[in-house]
């Protein structure tokens, strides 16, 4: 194919998509409107751009400028978000460092991303005292503070005093689009941390596919300009979702809460008038139970939860608050949001509060091409039930993982981003994840949910728990392997035979593939547990698989 | 600078942005959701899909492929929809013929374009007929009709009978975003009608753009799901302002009217429940006045306003029918949406309807960097009086003019797109456009304005009034002529050494650049004028040139 290209005038301007790009807009037209810091201080948007260009010329004179990488820990505030723009708009790198991790993993990701300099609130003074020795390759350190700590020793300055003798304009350069402008880590239950890493042009199409796909709401799931908006994400986990940018893009008035402290946050939804946030079901969980939350106004409030499944429980609770509450999903490699669980405009009235709905995973956001596929990474039909691996496909996805191409090719195996999740779609394009990857029992170029199966074993009146792991063979690729702890009263009764009837009654119904059946059933006294109780089907399959 | 670029997996995608992509979420989502064609048929999104498929694969049998050009000479239809996403989608150029030029302008642009094929509603017919001997690059001919037409000779088929002959999945390909997706022509008040053209990028980006500026309002001024959508700006100018995209992405019911019949465009309002439209003030005007205006309900309907200023009595008369009426602004150069007049959320309801508000030039939508500046391109301040011509960077601004490339420099001239228009922007972000640059002298790298001149020529006691205009010269590019009609009692009294001593006195000052001041200035009788009463500088020009 020999399509055609652009023929451009020498001196057209080929706008790049940097995140400078998005403070146009709001600096245009809502140039008064607020920025608010927990109850320490609130400014205009033209002070915001102002501060930006104070915090460039700060990091400019500490040596900072492109390919360099800030390291950021602070709570959600206002200088953070300075940061969120400042630092890539230098073409230098953003590190937002996770301040929940055990210091040696903070002290492994501030070596592993190369940091230049890490600009800390007084609060992690401790932390970083722990591990200065140790940092590879930090030459400075800024403090972040909200009172009169004195600087420790070998600090280059403190934020505050260091804005505040610079100039107000900066005028940050234009550079390529694909230039790295984030970079953090992601842990999982194994491992190092892996770093992501995103670039201007991925974060501006994040910021307006979210945009569109909130704002295209009339009213339930939306975002709109007369939003108030507060994170309640950490800034330093996946952008605080991104919200930031979408919300200084929208022009809106943002309230960042500094830590978390479940009265305070309350008392700022009251008194700012927040009605949009995003949080994990823990934290919104720990705001429905403060003592304060039932003097709290809250149904003016929309809420995406992510991070862990929404489930109908607190879902229901939220509801009764007048908390418009729906899921969202994504994960750091995704940047992180790929699906809302918004309910669509023309659903039956007569459903409200469209609790199922808003608790599924959720359907796709602008220009994401998302899909459930099987083990030969055929597409699967939006059929409601046909379980698969969700991968896809978007135009803000990490490109793999900082110095781990190994990892990074897994990731990207075939071209697609595998989510490591499993789940399926229906006819109105909800995704509904049901399982991990490593959950699910491949056999006979089919996928079984061993979470399935455990709920059908379950049913059988003599088994008290079980749990199923696919083990590794020959002809099958894997076979499932059923763990069961009878009753007491079942113990010598119930036969294995009878445990694989019971299952095989569920195949004939067509509830699970004849290919789930399992052919290896053992009866055992207990299942091996994590430290915080969650079945060891890691430990479970070690065992089975070395023996 | 040594900014850090993305790593990228060697299989990680690397997701271009393609009109295709736009398809995703909307056939996700929305699979049921509607397409009508006037009262002809209706569709769904699904349909759409499957159809843009066969289309696909019908041009792809003609022997299109990526680099070539296809025309289409179409009323709004749900074709011309299929067409704005197949025939891009293959990697091929859609060239929307404006079917208001004359024969010889169409034939002009057809050549020009070098279209390989052309679809032609059967209306247009008599005009194929009459250039059909001297088009030099169209090889093949495809009839669009809603009857029986028979197939003129020389023709590959029929539209629907090609599509019906093929399969309904086609794979499109990846290729690179900057590929030209779509070609069409502005006719100025002069010389041969110009092409622009823009990227798969620059269409994505509009529509996201566009989708972000109207989604985040709440209300006035709104696009959301639950809209049913119907262009009043033909799909052949500038994409129908690009909103059929927008629609599009977002998943909701469409309404292609056909032929613009005042009538039944009032009747499709009210059986299809369209509640989004946009138009020129002329076509808003026809409904209003239209016979059956009365009996319809247009109180759920927003319209925005382009093409010519929305002038208060419009907007006045529709505000009182209840429509939410408001401008927009750009241009066939900026592809086109640059600014929309909506009103803010939070603007004062006693002030409602806003009309002086909805009927501004407008606010900047997301990623436009739009500014007025001076003679010397330093941008002017936001304080709703400084007048300058509006230059603007986005990213889906024409790069040039089809194959002239002095006039694509001069569109870009210093990097930033001229929009020829003067304006003033005040606090609140609102452009407000007052003239066109047309009047403004092109010499010695520098715009000097005609007006200003006139002004300052003006405020010479022996002046009566004055007309400057550009005219051609080897070294200067243009030189100002003032055309100077006395007082009587300063005829033969006053000089032109004089006024041009009064001009430089204005200069040295710094009011103006010294290349301001006119070294030919005449004393005339009269100056000519157009027969509503304007200063003709077309006319001065002209027989001064041709003189």
């Amino acid at each position: 194919m020999s399509a055609k290209p652009i023929d451009a005038a020498p001196s057209a301007y080929a706008y790049p998509l940097l995140i400078k790009q998005l403070l146009h807009t709001p600096l245009a037209t809502s140039p008064e409107q607020e920025i608010v810091y927990a109850d320490k201080c609130r400014y205009s948007y033209a002070e915001l751009n102002r501060r930006i260009g104070r915090l460039g010329h700060a990091l400019s004179a500490l040596g900072i400028a492109g390919g360099h990488t800030v390291a950021v820990m602070d709570w959600d505030s206002h200088r953070y978000l300075e940061c969120f723009f400042a630092v890539p708009m230098l073409g230098a790198v953003l590190l937002t460092v996770n301040v929940r991790l055990s210091p040696e993993q903070i002290l492994y990701t501030l070596n592993h991303a190369e940091a230049d300099i890490v600009l800390v609130n007084r609060d992690f003074l401790g932390v970083l005292e722990q591990i200065r020795p140790e940092l590879t390759t930090v030459r400075q350190f800024v403090l972040l503070t909200d009172d009169e700590t004195s600087l420790p020793a070998g600090f280059a300055g403190e934020y505050e005093n260091l804005l505040a003798a610079c100039p107000d304009r900066f005028d940050f350069p234009d550079f390529d689009e694909n230039t790295r402008a984030t970079t953090f880590y992601t842990t999982g239950t194994t491992g190092l941390p892996k770093g992501v890493y995103f670039s201007h042009r991925q974060l501006v199409l994040h910021t307006l596919a979210v945009t569109g796909a909130l704002a295209l709401m009339p009213q339930q799931g939306s975002f709109h300009r007369d939003d108030v908006y507060m994170p309640l994400t950490p800034m330093f986990h996946v952008h605080a979702w991104g919200l930031p940018y979408v919300a200084t893009l929208a022009g809106v008035k943002q309230v960042y809460p500094g830590r978390y402290v479940p009265e305070t946050i309350l008392k700022l939804i009251e008194r700012e008038g927040v009605t949009f946030s995003h949080c994990v079901p823990t934290i919104l969980n720990m705001l429905l139970t403060a003592p304060n939350a039932s003097q709290v106004d809250l149904s003016r409030w929309k809420v995406i939860i992510g991070g862990s499944a929404l489930t109908t429980g607190l879902a229901e609770l939220a509801v009764r608050k007048g908390i418009d509450v729906f899921a969202g999903y994504g994960m750091s490699e995704t940047g992180p949001i790929l699906t809302l669980a918004q309910v669509p405009p023309d659903a039956d009235p007569d459903a409200a509060p469209h609790v199922a709905t808003r608790t599924r995973t959720g359907r796709p956001i602008p220009l994401v091409d998302l899909r459930t596929v099987d083990a030969e990474m055929a597409t699967l039909p939006h059929d409601g039930s046909s379980p698969g691996e969700v991968v896809v496909r978007a135009p803000w996805l990490t490109q793999g993982y900082l110095k781990n191409p190994e990892a990074s090719e897994q990731l990207w195996a075939g071209g697609w981003l595998h989510t490591q999740d499993v789940g399926h779609i229906d006819a109105d394009g909800y995704l509904q994840v049901t399982d991990r990857i490593k959950d699910v029992i491949k056999t006979g170029g089919e996928w079984i949910s061993s979470l399935e199966l455990e709920d059908i074993i379950g049913r059988h009146p003599g088994v008290a728990e079980t749990a199923v792991i696919g083990l590794p063979d020959k002809e099958w690729g894997e076979r499932p392997l059923a763990l069961v702890v009878l009753k007491p009263d079942a113990v010598g009764k119930v036969t294995i035979q009878e445990i694989q009837a019971h299952v095989r009654a569920f195949a004939e119904q067509g509830r699970i593939s004849r290919y789930g059946v399992p052919d290896r059933v053992e009866f055992v006294e207990a299942l091996p547990r994590t430290s915080v109780g969650k079945l060891n089907k890691r430990l479970m399959r070690e065992q089975r698989v070395s023996g």
